[in-house]
């Protein structure tokens, strides 16, 4: 997605250790436009692949909503997003699976109400970034655990060198990603 | 907003003292198209309050996100949400204010980079719920500290038994909501 990888370029700055803070349009504040579009270039994707209409798409609080909501419209399939928190309103049973914050440096559970993935529903995983593929790992595993489907992935944003999409070994399962991140050097090199 | 009312009549759930759990379709799965008629209904309310376009829709994060995005595309402006957690990729300096979860029981600090927030904008803040006011109160602590002009409140769903409207006491400021919740005796009524 061309139009990302300009913005990656013009306000991405690197914070060190390959961390790149895209607060301008991604993780603080955010584009709606570019946002419908990042779902519309999901969908497009996907459907050259072969991958038809899911039934829900799946993602993780916080950064990760605005995209899976925008191409969850393009659907009209609902957006189920995983919770990090406890809270006294989650009265469910719950499926958990551990993920490590990148950013954060911490563990963190993710969790995701029984009740609101079934056994044989087809599910498509957005998330903002695919880094060593944690998040996504830690989504694939409930995901399994509920006997739904996996039947694709996409990352706005993918960093190659953190080895996410090698880590999560899917050989039959597609990972679309919209731009991809590398440190050469001190450098950052964005690309599709 | 009627759509919005028999949701919660036929899906909400009283988990007792009068929070009102709303995963189906608010807080945990989300329905885009709602989300996105929430969006237009908001739009049209502040239209017919005589609120223009404003430069920017400030939330918090994580419910306010999508119903802040839907009214954020209908405007055509950016979404701003206040981060709840530092992280290693928050460089810049924030303002800061703090609320208290009603579900969780504890103080939240909320953080807004100063970047984004530019004196003279002109914001309307959106969130999921307007209960005692605390969120609202601590993100119009934010943008009156950033210059800005707080032109509009909307929240999804207002508990007027909760007294945030009258604890915010914006007297000339337009407060929007799409459904009302109260609790009357057991049972909770549901109300435009």
């Amino acid at each position: 997605m061309q139009e990302l990888v300009e913005r990656i370029n013009t306000e991405g700055i690197h914070v060190g250790g390959g961390i790149v803070k895209l607060d301008g349009f991604l993780n603080h504040q955010v584009d709606p436009m570019l946002t419908e579009r990042m779902g519309s270039a999901f969908h497009d994707e996907f459907s050259k692949l072969g991958i038809g209409k899911p039934d829900k798409i799946v993602t993780a609080e916080v950064s990760g909503i605005p995209a899976a909501l925008a191409t969850a419209r393009i659907y009209n399939v609902p957006v189920l997003y995983a919770r990090k928190h406890q809270s006294s309103v989650m009265t469910d049973i719950y499926y958990c699976a551990q993920t490590k914050s990148r950013t954060k440096g911490v563990d963190v559970t993710l969790l995701i109400s029984r009740q609101y993935l079934t056994a044989g529903e087809k599910i498509i995983i957005i998330d903002d970034f695919l880094a060593t593929g944690s998040t996504v790992k830690a989504l694939s595993s409930i995901i399994d655990a509920s006997g739904a489907s996996l039947i694709g992935i996409g990352c706005v944003i993918e960093k190659p060198q953190e080895g996410g999409r090698a880590m999560l070994g899917f050989r039959s399962l597609p990972i679309v990603s919209l731009a991809k991140i590398e440190l050469r050097g001190e450098e950052l090199h964005v690309y599709e």
